[in-house]
């Protein structure tokens, strides 16, 4: 069955990687899922055709025959449930690398989004200078505790996972800000899932969408 | 199996439901599953040992035999697996029940705990009054969006669902707000939620715990 997604027909961050269209091609790279792209523009983003899709006027959305489903969570969910390769078969290591992606996309995202919102949407804001600092040590707060969850270790529980993905997707919106640079053993956590052979071939998947070049990958 | 799951020892909502833990207790109630409940103080929940069980220094937290859980969205979704109820049988309703769970962390969920952050922990701040209606009007959109999906139905995609229970928890945070007043329909999903049994049991175990009474449910 042919595997569709939406993606944004011209991205905001000229392809580098961080609309969420990229946490799904990549977990359908990591099984071996080939699929098909729809560039949707903003515009018919907020139109009911798309809502139709996600209620929430948004991409990505994910279409397999009968199924359409909206929210990066739930799809890269659906395609770890439905091919091999992203969550363990043990059923209690299988619980506990989908608990780590709820916590990459209610306990660590939030607070990086609230600083995308901080500089973007209220960037001209008087109050900018002086809280942002408030928002980033909010987000360092977090990282502390996942440094300290990580330790040594590769990746978050064992082998790496559908938590993995999710985690070191919502981590790379981070970059920009530098604060990623304060944590070493982060950085090279989130260095060693860009590195993975699935992950290049969806950034230069998506990459190639906005640069006119067919993927290098 | 026991399952045990943490709580706050002193609820700062004075048992009103809004600690996570809620969440947790009305999926096992929906499912018929008992439960015991470890109370947590707020200088434990930052100690190792529970620290081992919950990397953010959070409840709830979910025991039973070897496994250990943390994230409401996580615990649901393993109650919803592991026992009936929950989740519907059909592999497509699955996933869009699953992904509206995803949805009420990832989607709805964050302005609503930016705005609790606005009025409590920079609630002293000088942009307070100015930035209020800001988050307020991130609510609203997401709530527009949320009330033109359900139109007239009871619930978010057929029957009650693990992706109702995330989403009715979610939109409870907003009540004193007064902003869930402003959708007559998203009000009246909310309350149905709060009608099911399952539910009041749950609110009236984790109310008992802070007001020294046994449950009435």
């Amino acid at each position: 069955m042919t595997i569709t997604i939406t993606a944004f027909e011209w991205s905001p961050d000229g392809g580098k990687g961080l609309a969420r269209d990229t946490r799904v091609r990549w977990a359908l790279e990591e099984v071996g899922q080939p699929y098909e792209v729809r560039p949707v523009s903003f515009a018919a983003m907020k139109e009911s055709a798309h809502l139709a899709l996600h209620p929430f006027g948004q991409i990505p959305t994910y279409e397999e025959g009968d199924l359409a489903l909206f929210e990066t969570g739930g799809i890269v969910l659906h395609i770890g449930e439905r091919y091999g390769g992203l969550l363990p078969d043990d059923a209690n290591a299988r619980a506990r690398a989908i608990t780590w992606m709820f916590a990459a996309v209610n306990t660590v995202e939030p607070p990086i989004l609230e600083l995308v919102i901080a500089k973007l949407i209220e960037g001209d804001k008087p109050w900018r200078a002086e809280r942002l600092p408030l928002v980033e040590d909010r987000i360092r707060g977090r990282l502390n505790q996942l440094s300290a969850r990580l330790g040594d270790a590769d990746w978050l529980d064992g082998a790496f996972s559908a938590g993995d993905l999710m985690m070191v997707s919502v981590l790379l919106r981070l970059r920009p800000s530098g604060i990623l640079d304060e944590y070493p053993d982060i950085a090279a956590y989130v260095a060693r899932g860009e590195a993975r052979p699935a992950y290049k071939r969806a950034f230069d998947a998506q990459s190639a969408l906005y640069n006119g070049k067919p993927p290098t990958g």
